[in-house]
């Protein structure tokens, strides 16, 4: 199934395009942690995929935490001195202190100066910027826009409501041949921001498509959730669930240029860890490991220390690290559907190790078995050089001791995972391998 | 209390003369191993920290040792054929042979020469040169002077006496919260040589006059010894301070302009060891670590390995490393004010190290807790820039799951341990984190 | 014993020379994995150490393999069309494709070239190729020959028998004074090719006359082998024995001038890996540790899991890495008495380490001893300059603490393994070192 395979190019580009269908799809929409904007974004996935929605009243105590007021927004702008709409949220939901609570008034350029944010050294962009859990309200315009603004009278108006209501998150659940779970998480919680994580929530919708096309070894749980407060909701929720999750992935990210950055978990050894090392080492574009820190997207709540679940992190340019980072310029030009088609490709060799690594015992482990007489070898000897197929063979009969994964010999060999597991059917063919062990 | 707090810096600079007053003052004492020259420097200390002053009688058996004879000196001279005294004692005491036995003859030249010590490479240097446990007599000059020497009777004195007495070491202890002690030993043996170990000696004087300004966490052990057989002696004698010994230091030079030196205890990862790596990391100069190894200084014995002491040894420039080690110019122009005061400051921050080391337990360790409510979180989200300060209270609770001390999460997050303290603190006091464990 | 002591310079050219001269005695021969080839390679070593020479009948089940039928070979030529030698066996037994079932036929020059074999990189060189599990027939030559056929008849005659017979291999048992064995083991199977293995028989037999003159502490196995079917025979057919190897080495190579290449054991932290590591290290001459990997020589089967044992490979430049390998380039003029020398002393030193590798225990744990008074120090302190024997002395005494072995003392010390030895040596003289354990 993996998307690496030649042959499988075309495919892959149409999923490139797919994913950028539906980033565009969703763009347009105001999104914040509660409120229709999520609504509205899940009843596009669902056309995708069928998700269970959940809707958790305001109120409800998860963990430390409450789940806050919903959020909903009509309208906003700013008219200056001379009543003309200088911001308006129905150019660009970023002009919203999202968040905001609703307020009406005229006031001087001086006073309204505390509540307008801009970005001098991108003084092009508009910021994205949010108040959940203070009430307050505010308004984000270019820094250059900012600038031009003349002493006098504003009238404001951002008609939205706070009010008792729900946190809206969905799940899509696969049912494999194992109840153990990978679990993939995506915020959904931004507004008309590209990249992050209209890519993310585009990327993990195909994905699953694409899942639910097979019939998976393990079970896997697709969460789309707004960040933070839906991790912590979601986690609160669902303590049956979460001794069930043996590898996890946040997808953040995964449509800009930039190389491939994988976080590792709070274990820093998991199997997703190793997994995704592995798959980056063999994809053949620059890529970055980074060690776990708790920053960063819902990996954080994860890998709290009372959970400490495998769950990594898959971007590209981690956040903050671009200019375009959660501001306007994170719009459709800035993601690619080669980029999408890349990340795609990468989760599905992701996929295709979690599913396919195994535990073998060499049955013949007292020497090597005479290969030639099973087709497994190059009858006429003497060649100085070694196929890297015949390579595999040799590690995978070598190290099967019921000690190493095929992930293992893969890691040890250098050879990538297809070649091992292709070696390793051709030996469990033979009878030269018996399984042991699932992963 | 470190002293690289900012706003401390004059207290600094004050320590840092303080320091260099007391080497001055000590320096013209002709020190060895036993006598009345480490009575008069300890009586110098005394009027900084109290102290019990041990004599331990010749003869006493130590291990495998024996304490020697005891050395006092009052003269010493060469007179050339023309009766000039072309070396005098009392002009530098490093002329005579440390623990010559007494003599007085004439003699010719080629004769004298036998019993003559200079450096050829440093020809300007009168070398420092010791017979301890092999009776001997000699004189150490300049190359420059022992090669002006013409043929002729020369008349020699050394009025010195070696007999029955005693071997005189002193301790300075503080008593913490904790029975636990922290060790600090100097060699306090060497003549007028003030880096090697004057600068030592007055370094831990002012370590310890600081500490009993403090109520510590920890009780300190302050020796002051000669070198090998006073380190010898004491832990002979001591058998049940040993296993109070949680962390020990050697100091040796510390007033050289060179790069801060810090040998490992044998053990290698001891809290010591990890402590002053962490301190130097952070201190801003450039520093070196280096591996246990059996030669150098009095950690020879606390880390041999019937007792495996963690004890490491803080130097600037190694011993031997320096044109100036054991000569001459090893002299009150070769130690500065700054570099004493640093070296301070290093100290002193390894002791805030030790004394503020625990380890806790996340009393909320699913998911993060709600920093903002408790006034720990800056209230306006989507800053793409992110401070140390919070990121330092995110790994005191992702990593405080009761395995970690705050020295290690300080280790691996790369922040000071000061702002991890700090963290740890704040979330201390907001019943975040409970103490679970001390170091 | 160690050949690589200064004074005994003369003797290791003597013996290089002695090794070059067994090789050419052997060159001639055309040998293969079974047949009179092999018996009378081992009826010339035999010359130089007694050896049990087994037969071991075709058809003989060992572990997955069956010993296969005895080949020989009197005769074999191509002639062209003009009925001249353009192939002639006698001038070179590469010609033939080792195991050829025999042949005698004309046949036009396409159908003939079908069984050609040339190296059109290499064009001068006639390739070595073997077909022992397929029953074939083939021709090696240059390419440069073959570029010159002119179509036509070509009269062809492999004059060979491939029979039930027997499997020819020789053991050379030294008996020590311990029962666990060290077991060295080279491939006999190859015809001429002066380095490929002639060089690793010739090493191995005046490793053993060597060993033969001394009374080792191991007992020690030296195996000429076939290739891969010889190793999985006597592995086969030896189970008791196997149990005894606590160290093993395989030979390959030796006489080329590249630098020295340590293939470590499947366990990559054995004795045999840390000793060889640590004579190369300190041998003087450029080296490279690699780490063990399932393809190479008969350390395959030594280190198939289901064995585990040992066993590293030494060469010097590896197989396949140089253009010479397996082509009538690898001759007399390609293997240097020098290189051979160079060769034999690591193996000398490599046979020094493991036979004076001891773990012992300080008796006086407790600081230092007086070295002084033992006659181990020198007296006059004060130097800077610190002597290897000196350290040497510090560090066994440090780490003697039961748990390493002075092998491990050298490793961490950085000091050779022979001045570590003959510290302990003088310290167990004086009674502060007792042995505690062997290796």
């Amino acid at each position: 199934m993996t998307m690496n395979i030649p042959g499988k190019k075309v495919d892959l580009e149409t999923i490139g395009e797919d994913i950028f269908r539906l980033i565009e799809e969703m763009y347009p929409i105001c999104r914040s942690i509660t409120g229709d904007g999520v609504r509205k974004t899940l009843a596009i996935l669902q056309r995708h995929i069928p998700m269970v929605v959940h809707e958790i009243p305001t109120g409800t105590q998860v963990f430390d935490w409450v789940v806050p007021k919903e959020w909903n927004i009509r309208d906003a702008y700013i008219k200056n001195p001379q009543k003309k709409k200088i911001v308006d949220f129905h150019r660009s939901n970023l002009h919203v202190l999202n968040y905001s609570v609703p307020v009406k008034k005229v006031l001087p350029l001086a006073e309204l100066k505390h509540h307008l944010f801009s970005i001098p050294e991108y003084p092009d962009q508009i910021p994205y910027r949010t108040s959940y859990y203070k009430e307050s309200w505010g308004f984000c315009l270019s820094h250059n826009d900012l600038q031009t603004l003349e002493d006098g009278d504003y009238e404001i108006l951002i008609d939205s409501s706070l009010n008792e209501g729900h946190l809206t998150y969905a799940e899509h659940y696969i049912e494999g041949k194992r109840e153990d779970e990978v679990l993939v998480s995506c915020h959904i919680c931004h507004p008309s921001l590209a990249n992050d994580n209209l890519a993310g929530i585009a990327l993990s919708t195909l994905l699953a498509k694409h899942i639910n096309q097979t019939q998976p070894e393990y079970s896997y749980r697709f969460l789309f959730i707004p960040g933070t407060i839906g991790a912590i909701t979601w986690l609160a929720l669902n303590p049956d669930v979460i001794r069930l999750i043996k590898h996890g992935l946040v997808i953040s990210g995964g449509g800009d240029g930039g190389a491939f950055t994988y976080k590792k978990s709070r274990k820093g050894d998991a199997e997703i860890d190793r997994s995704m090392t592995h798959v980056l080492e063999h994809y053949g574009k620059k890529f970055n490991i980074e060690e776990f820190s708790p920053y960063g997207y819902d990996e954080r709540q994860y890998c709290s220390p009372g959970f400490n679940l495998p769950v990594g992190r898959l971007s590209r340019t981690p956040y903050g690290e671009y200019p375009e980072y959660h501001t306007s310029a994170d719009n459709l030009d800035f993601v690619k559907v080669d980029n999408l088609a890349e990340t795609f490709s990468v989760l599905s060799s992701l996929h295709h190790t979690l599913e396919n690594n195994r535990t073998y015992q060499n049955t013949n482990p007292r020497c090597e078995p005479q290969l030639g007489r099973r087709g497994l070898y190059d009858v006429i000897g003497g060649h100085s050089d070694s196929k890297e197929a015949h390579l595999a063979i040799l590690w995978v009969l070598n190290l099967s001791d019921g000690d190493n994964s095929i992930l293992n010999i893969a890691q040890r060999s250098g050879i990538s995972f297809q070649n091992i597991k292709e070696a390793a059917d051709s030996l469990e063919r033979v009878d030269l391998l018996e399984i042991v062990g699932e992963g």
